[in-house]
């Protein structure tokens, strides 16, 4: 494996990162499967800095970096901190890489976690900035697919739900076109995939096909990946019509053992969490299932890009 | 000592332990006394799930875990978490459990510990759910009396105070009726101990009295321990009346010297803490005060706990 | 250097340490200075206490006490702990004891600090109470300040902004007065140094002169060290006029580079963070910024603390 040096990199945007980095980073995780007790980051220290709820992405860094052996400072309620004294994000961001080796940054909106970038001497990890990006889930994504299958090349990989909101379809339809598969767009209502990403597809020479939600049942045979999403509340607009139209699509799909009964028996369901019920708990003791796996992946890619971002040997 | 295998048990209810079960996690505490630096759940992670105000618990188990070396996930503010984004309880524990090794929940609703217990594979540590079950409470009360007074059978225990809906004394008096204590009911108003402690009480053949709070005086001198609990506001009902009746009743009783004057000169006077004016000041330097040191066998116990369940070899 | 034993020892008012001590601790924390992985406080416990907003404060802490390998408890939302259950301070600070080897407490109310000493058995360090004190700030401040100019005796010494309100510069003025510093207090609006100051200061037979912020310009040139402080909005009375003047002042003073422009070369400009508009971030990448370098040795001093207050032996 030729070593690409990550140390002192930011990690913000997928788009950012070539097939050969992503490879890259892939191979390097595996090292992090099933570590015992290690001290490769002793002495270092995280900054969490979630500016936007986050259980599941915040656990997910700070189980990474305490398995490691370093240390975390959070800071997880926007409104007990000093951002409430009219500090700008910029002053905390020189503020906070005084007192850490690498910050992690979840923001509410978009391009913080670039700002952040710039105004840090550390490395910055974005883990997640409003409709925008969310590049270590897109990773973890990938592992996971890479782990299950032995390869991302050539697989029909369906991305099913809300394609217009959804960072996480976003990023990954982009980085699956690296890798020549095959993918098959199912939006739920009018939530199309946006102008914005098949530009980047068809830039990447992407294979992919459009569906609505109605064809789903025709589709299925031919997948062997599903990426559901949720709908997500919180991304619509604060409006009256933006809770209707919400409600009136959340209630449309629940994935469940019926409309799978002409899947490959190698389909594996992902789904980047947290559900509301897209899909039915009847799945989840199913070999189709790889939703809880993926949150475990997790840990371990975060592992692997903190231990590249610090410079840690780990040979 | 007979070695007991907890390794992956979970901890729900203090009615479920055994005799053997108690009498052995009460032993295998003492090794945790005086326990200096220690790297026995090194690269471990507890994930602490306080849905529910508690410093006291949490911390106590923070403690335990950091102090044997291990690391925490914390969770404390339901708002700022994925909960506030529609998902289950069961979702999120099957997401907490691919984080960590051992999951510490509390939550203000009776059940929830034995539901997270069934949705994770990992053990389940219930710090209190609702008016129903805090067992890791109810080992460190009965840890405190035996350290102090060297056995738990013969002993004249009065549970004072609010005993319709605490708890804490529900779980101390069925398992004090393991050890042939004689209990001393004495509750404020009308808040009795329930039927269905009862019940178990007799089931397990245990010697009580019943008293008003107007005997207390009397029955002093033959108590070797009182345990006190403060009237909790935060249990009665969130309706006029429970404000009213709260009111009423926080304000007549209060522990002090005179009270005292007939007590046994071994009495010792216990509290789970917090207290509001249940226990005047001037009793916290007397010999009779051991509410301090409670909280400090709590994280002792926790830390025994800890280690069982996590299967730790601590020879 | 004399070895001071600070070992069990509250910090709790700078006004409370002599010179020699002063002296003693500027000097222990260069041992401090770019210390890698340390065990220094393996198995010690800081518990945390922030009753009041401050991530710099609580961060700085934090990071201290995990880098020498100690751990952390914490606690900074008062509405999610058992504070919400009636329970008095001291009562949390006798419980928190038994879970902590030292205790860091922050509080808007005067005196807590103090309160939260006298209750414990454990050190306690005042992180700030209210507009009273802020030892650790001072100290920070000083070693900042001794740090750049290799003394503290003889400099010209400006200190800038709310001199009424801002408990930061009554303790630095305190605190410098031990040294020969020529004092220049420019005060913005009518928010002057008051008199309990002014009279420490006498006793201390400091010099010091006082100046309205439109002389600024003209004592610039004198200057070794300007330390600016916000005007800080929470510090002001909750009331309608109290808004209204703290909106005017506000907007009056930026530092800028045209007002340095006969500065000394060697200038240095501190502030204790956060900044709202009072330096403009033109001057952030110049020669005079020393307020993001403060930060970090906030950091350092606080790990020089805590291994002092908990009797660590570094040699």
């Amino acid at each position: 494996m030729n070593l690409i040096n990550f140390k002192g990199k930011d990690i913000i945007s997928i788009t950012e990162l070539s097939k050969e980095e992503i490879d890259f980073i892939l191979e390097y995780t595996k090292k992090f499967e099933n570590l015992e007790e290690c001290n490769l980051l002793n002495g270092k220290v995280m900054a969490s800095l979630f500016m936007e709820p986050s259980t599941r992405t915040r656990f997910s860094f700070d189980s990474a970096m305490k398995q490691l052996g370093g240390n975390v400072l959070s800071f997880s309620d926007p409104d007990v901190t000093s951002l409430a004294k009219g500090e700008t994000l910029w002053d905390s961001i020189k503020m906070v890489e005084r007192y850490s080796d690498v910050i992690v940054i979840r923001h509410k909106l978009e391009g913080t976690a670039r700002l952040a970038a710039e105004a840090a001497n550390v490395p910055v990890i974005n883990a997640g900035d409003g409709t925008n990006q969310h590049p270590t889930q897109t990773l973890l994504d990938m592992y996971t697919i890479k782990k299950e299958f032995g390869r991302l090349d050539g697989l029909n990989v369906g991305l099913i739900g809300d394609l217009k909101l959804g960072r996480t379809v976003h990023s990954l339809a982009s980085a699956l076109a690296l890798y020549n598969c095959n993918l098959f767009f199912i939006n739920v209502g009018n939530l199309e995939m946006p102008r914005y990403v098949l530009e980047v597809l068809d830039e990447r020479k992407a294979k992919y096909e459009k569906h609505n939600f109605l064809d789903l049942q025709k589709i299925i045979p031919k997948l062997d990946v599903m990426y559901i999403t949720r709908v997500q509340r919180e991304r619509f607009p604060d409006t009256p019509d933006g809770a209707y139209d919400y409600e009136k699509i959340k209630s449309i799909y629940v994935l469940n053992k019926k409309i799978l009964k002409d899947a490959k028996p190698s389909l594996r369901i992902m789904h980047p969490l947290p559900r509301i019920n897209e899909i039915s708990k009847e799945l989840d003791d199913t070999k189709y299932a790889l939703y809880f796996e993926q949150a475990k992946n997790g840990v371990t890619v975060r592992k692997a890009l903190l231990a590249l971002v610090l410079g840690a040997k780990n040979e």
